[in-house]
């Protein structure tokens, strides 16, 4: 069977390409790096990838806006979903010591993640990567020893690198993907993911809350975000148990009144959360 | 009677200072301009003010996080609220001409509620100031006939400059302010504001609004927010018609095991939406 092409965003060594080789473990594929969002899902759009790596969410940093605004555009079909658990390392060039390091760079969620311990570190300067395994590349191509980058160990493995400190965020820091475009089957219970556009949230969301617990219908995720430059104008990222037809339908069909659009991103089996574990190359 | 002093965040003619000028109106007031959020919630708790302005939300750009984070931290007495239009005009030097503009100067927020506005405005360079009323005082400081600065009808009088154009963002543009420690006194219904800290907003949202409207109690406004690097856990901006004691105070009650924090911002009467009138000095 041919392998599978997957966009991730970032690098290999990215924790998008660990999640995909988590998630797809025991299938053939081939990466196909991404330079932003807006890229993986134009991959994925254009038949370049056949699946795609989206990360909706981080449970230190929060839903990632970005990305819905995304899944609201181009409405990709979601395949499956992975949970897996970020560890970041303080990485350096072989034979580097953390003495030595004086300048860190990473991707900027990844350096506000570290932010206690990167304060901790004394004489040390920070600077934004476009990605996490992005800057251990160019750590590298600098040779520097006083250059460290902070990114996954898969990262420091695919280049020869040293880790000079491992878990240097929160331990329970997990971002997790949606899967777009082909997923693995699987047998897990089903859940959806809805886009509810509403003004004036104050009616509307409890409304829609009151609607689907009528019902026996178990949310998963409810949060808002305001659409800037709209007057009084709110997403509500919305997730819950099952599909949406039946019940969840009916409730759906009913909150019209409430919501100005309601976007269904899709319903797909619920995944498990996921340690990274270091991959041959 | 001796002048209430009012402290607000920007210099005179800003859109703080008139929303002080129209909940005080009738009452002689001292305006005391702070630097920042942080000054303005100091100068209440040191009692350099008996009143302060702290503008919590905006229909265009949302919650201003900023300061409800210090609501939480200072918890001062809220005494009111009142809604005030956003009028932002095109300020430049007397005599001056929509042509000759080539840089506009403002609060990000400001500039970014005239977006479509400054689009529009080829060749026109934009830059960031602290204030709305402040960058008036730079561009008339600067005296250069290319300068312009976005700002109320009121800064551009105060400094005897010249409105270029008015109207720059869309018509429904209101902030809302809450009035901390000295208010007037008002017949209207109560309100009332609460922060409530949650983990993970998917159980404990729906059975917060479920048991207020259980017992009846509208929802004016609810609001999700990220705490940043505490994994999966939220802030809800929570509001409600009447106070926290009697049905409201027994739902929130019940909620404990839901919440991790719950904090009273305070009950107040339920303001109006003014439009900003020009003041003589």
């Amino acid at each position: 069977m041919a392998p599978l092409i997957v966009a991730v965003q970032g690098e290999l060594g990215s924790n998008s390409e660990l999640a995909a080789l988590e998630y797809f473990d025991g299938r053939t594929i081939d990466i196909l790096p991404c330079y932003t969002f807006a890229d993986l899902f134009a991959a994925v759009d254009q038949g370049h990838a056949q699946a795609a790596m989206a990360p909706v969410e981080n449970s230190l940093a929060g839903s990632i806006h970005d990305v819905w605004n995304l899944l609201l555009d181009h409405h990709p079909r979601v395949a499956g979903e992975i949970r897996l658990r970020v560890v970041h390392c303080l990485i350096g060039l072989p034979g580097a010591t953390l003495a030595d390091v004086r300048r860190v760079r990473s991707h900027p969620q990844a350096l506000a993640q570290c932010d206690e311990y990167l304060t901790a570190l004394s004489g040390v300067t920070v600077e934004a990567a476009y990605d996490t395994a992005g800057a251990v590349q160019i750590i590298k191509s600098e040779n520097q020893p006083q250059e460290a980058a902070i990114a996954s160990a898969q990262a420091a493995a695919d280049h020869g690198m040293q880790i000079l400190a491992r878990e240097l965020s929160a331990a329970d820091n997990f971002t997790r993907f949606l899967v777009l475009g082909e997923g693995v089957t699987s047998v897990g219970s089903l859940k959806s993911t809805v886009i509810l556009e509403m003004e004036h949230t104050a009616a509307a969301l409890p409304a829609v809350l009151g609607r689907l617990a009528a019902r026996g219908i178990e949310v998963l995720k409810v949060e808002t975000c305001k659409r800037i430059g709209r007057p009084w104008a709110y997403n509500v990222y919305l997730e819950f148990v099952g599909g949406t037809d039946g019940p969840a339908g009916q409730a759906l069909a009913e909150i019209g009144e409430f919501v100005t659009r309601r976007q269904i991103v899709g319903t797909y089996a619920t995944g498990v959360a996921a340690e990274p574990r270091l991959h041959r190359r």
